[in-house]
């Protein structure tokens, strides 16, 4: 099972990165599959820790993916991290082994903290929307133009049928920059 | 905001019903909006009362729109009602203002006991499949058999990527639906 979470890492120096990340879940392990090459995967690779942040704030997501990295972070409790201040819950994990990769190398890891801050709130379909579009938006230079307005069409139903004003910025962040992508692509 | 959950609700003599129902979140107010005729509009009428019940098991929003509506309950613990077993977590809300509608009764609720029950582990896009299924379940007689095909094609990626075994079988039941009304249609 795939889960859309926010992997928080830190360099050896201390310093955070955020990532959106499809993480693999298997009963007790967890597995952070990070790109070649990435922050992440460096950042793994040499603490062996990472905090995995459960956050329905979709503009967490959105952000990321459009230049917008500085998320409020508060210190994680049992590692040397840092937790995503607007999750609902988050895992601070532990590597216990890694299968090597020339794309994305698997990261198992176990949890050693489980923390749960706040409610989750029911479904909401917008929160999809924005996510399947900020997908679309990591691979605008692998898909043609024609796909992704297909896509961004259908999702705007939910946009437009359930958002509030989070999932509205979110949502108009990703429309942003796939206007300015295809603007690029066609001068 | 409209949020998607299950509001459990009960009759006079403490019968419960389970539907699942995007509901109206604005603030303090939550807003349910039962169809006319609904087990859901009699129960809200009668008792003024009901539970919101925020939830991730997607079998039960499955299920619920193919026959399959016995889910385990607790009771509630301000109210007379009943909590969904496998909530994340719930609202227990009263009726303080209803808008007449003949087709959709608003009923504007307010909370007496926020519960949180479980963390919430991250976006599951295979979940979001499901749902949306679940939507075009819920509008068969409705729609054209063309765009339900296209839209289950389209939500069938996520499922096929993502999915954990209940969200595959709330798929599955799903699509049996859809195909056995397709069969009715052309029979």
């Amino acid at each position: 099972m795939i889960l859309e979470t926010i992997v928080t890492t830190q360099n050896l120096a201390g310093q955070p990165h955020i990532a959106p990340m499809g993480i693999h879940s298997d009963n007790e392990e967890l597995v952070i599959l990070p790109f070649r090459p990435s922050a992440t995967l460096d950042n793994l690779t040499a603490t062996q820790t990472a905090v995995i942040n459960y956050c329905d704030d979709v503009r967490v997501f959105a952000g990321c993916l459009t230049g917008r990295r500085d998320w409020p972070l508060k210190p994680a409790e049992m590692i040397a991290g840092h937790v995503l201040a607007s999750a609902l819950a988050h895992s601070e994990v532990k590597v216990i082994r890694i299968e090597e990769d020339p794309v994305r190398p698997k990261f198992f890891c176990r949890p050693v903290c489980e923390a749960n801050h706040a409610p989750f709130k029911g479904y909401n379909r917008a929160q999809y929307s924005v996510l399947e579009a900020a997908i679309l938006v990591s691979r605008l230079n692998r898909l043609p133009i024609e796909q992704i307005d297909r896509e961004i069409d259908y999702l705007r139903i939910g946009v437009e049928k359930t958002a509030g004003p989070r999932e509205q910025e979110a949502w108009a962040w990703l429309i942003a920059h796939i206007e300015a992508f295809k603007k690029g692509v066609h001068a």
